[in-house]
């Protein structure tokens, strides 16, 4: 499932000569020269050889963030400080362009897209994707929250939606999502990915209470029990914890590294697809770059547990993607540099090796 | 000394209740909330009243990044991974564009403006300040770095420098330096602020060796000893221990404030400017934004000290105002959020308070 071409590390030596001859000191650009390393060798992943590598520019082209939107069926457990109805009207906020997302994809130079993958009112406009999965999913403590059919056919959808942005020539693409109760689907596929207590796990998402974080631990609890057998396989996890916006991202990052796509990863949510997403095709991991740590409790676990630094570490706790759509100028500086920064022969500044 | 106005909370309960009203939880967009509210705090010092302020719309204005050059007598007691000649030949990589502070400020709209302090060979273009005050201070650890009488002048080149830019309708200002050695200054100024010993305040600057780091700490042992009696004062502390870079980048903080704008501050070089700054008149302070976490050991403590909480943690050590300068998209994504976003009331969206 998934046919990602393995990331070769053929110019591995040319990127690091050209980086450690700019005018600064050996790794003084930090996480950027990391950064930058990155995306060169997953750009350069076409290039015919030496000669046409040292010729060679990389960019970010066409930078795209889809939101996906889905409703848990969890939500009336009364596991967040919203009714799922208001995933539904956070979507027209999309539309119309008022949400923390808009804003930052038009400052930054995103093109956004919304994706329905789901929701209790579907929301009409020619600038939604319609890849609905159905309305909401089922009480994952209760039953399971879709089928593997379901899971299946988000996959399809985000795979057709990355070919389609691929065939239009966006390279570097970021995932957010909107979904009342998300957390809780997210914190449940971590606790059995991670096999950790459910206490590790949940946190406060958005914001809720120390009353509704325990009921949230013990409805992740209850679903960790009722689908003990369903855990091992990425696919059977998925139709049991996960939510409709989540299988699409999972199939999204997938679908996008088929792509040779650079993949921005948001925060807790996201994190939660790409360990999923990792368990299906580990070769999809070297495509993800981590932007964010949210304030949400359990995504420092996970990032750990992916062993991978993130950019930023603002605090944020809204999703949406705004955590990876704020880490863009950070990847075009990272490019920047290495694209237009003198080497130490060009400028002639004395090279002075610790 | 400098007329800085005292920053009034005059319509803080307006700013709150803007931001809460947005379309998201409550705090759910983390530092950027704080950094929007000090920058509409900063940027609406003169707004009439609250009828005025309800129509105001913040925004950064001409963004400039000033870099400031100056040698250190102590770089000869090998401190450094490079001589002195470096701060030259990188000042003209500044003025022929291909350092990184080139490229950041180029991708991200700084305005971008070399001073030159006092550096060992001046580099004759006409976009770089002759604001020199030597051609390299004394070695710390044996004399005077320079005079009170230099450290006043650099005050003054800087307070004009300022209200030049102030007059051109610059509203955020950032520094940058350039100065071989000058890392041994600014852990020389931590220790004699903070009243910690040397070995926590120095580290490995751009990437020195192990040993230089020991030679780091004795030389700066040295020069505690040595100035004890000139440590109390601001001055005579600078004048003992600064450099000609960091004189100007205090003044130019102090004189920033004076013209009422935002102070983006970069990392260890100019965080320990800022404490400086702070012990000359308290009151600049609340026009700081700290940009930065840097690499270098004893940033994270000054920062501690200063009880503040930086954007970014990037791990650069390349000074140059490098970090200052990745933080303004941040800057802009949180006016953008306070000007741009929908209320709840606007996007039809249900308000829930947890």
């Amino acid at each position: 499932m998934f046919n990602i071409p393995t990331v070769t590390n053929q110019y591995s030596n040319l990127i690091a000569d050209k980086i450690n001859h700019k005018t600064k000191p050996l790794g003084a650009l930090g996480k950027l020269e990391q950064c930058a390393t990155q995306l060169v060798t997953l750009f350069s992943q076409n290039v015919a050889d030496e000669d046409a590598f040292k010729t060679f520019t990389p960019s970010i082209t066409k930078p795209t963030l889809l939101v996906f939107a889905g409703d848990h069926g969890v939500a009336a457990q009364g596991v967040s400080i919203a009714p799922s109805d208001v995933t539904s009207q956070m979507v027209a906020n999309f539309v119309s362009g008022g949400a923390a997302i808009n804003v930052f994809c038009q400052q930054l130079g995103w093109q956004l897209e919304v994706v329905d993958c789901g929701i209790l009112h579907p929301v009409t406009a020619p600038s939604v994707h319609d890849c609905r999965l159905g309305s909401i999913t089922k009480p994952l403590n209760t039953e399971m929250a879709m089928s593997t059919m379901q899971v299946q056919q988000g996959f399809d959808n985000a795979t057709q939606l990355l070919q389609q942005l691929s065939h239009n020539g966006c390279n570097t693409i970021a995932f957010g999502e909107m979904g009342i109760g998300n957390t809780t689907s997210a914190a449940a596929l971590m606790a059995a990915m991670l096999n950790l207590p459910a206490q590790q796990c949940v946190g406060k998402g958005t914001g809720v209470s120390d009353d509704i974080v325990k009921r949230k631990i013990t409805v992740v609890e209850q679903a960790l029990r009722l689908h003990k057998s369903q855990l091992a396989d990425p696919i059977t996890l998925l139709a049991a914890l996960g939510g409709f916006e989540i299988v699409h991202i999972t199939g999204a990052m997938l679908g996008a590294a088929e792509q040779g796509m650079a993949v921005v990863v948001d925060g807790f949510i996201c994190s939660a697809a790409a360990m999923v997403a990792i368990a299906i095709n580990p070769v999809v991991k070297d495509y993800l770059i981590f932007a964010h740590c949210s304030n949400e409790q359990g995504h420092r676990l996970m990032l750990d547990a992916l062993n991978v630094t993130p950019l930023l570490q603002l605090d944020l706790r809204l999703g949406e993607g705004t955590g990876a759509a704020l880490s863009l100028p950070l990847l075009q500086a990272a490019l920047g540099f290495y694209n237009q920064m003198a080497s130490f022969a060009d400028a002639g500044v004395e090279q002075v090796v610790s």
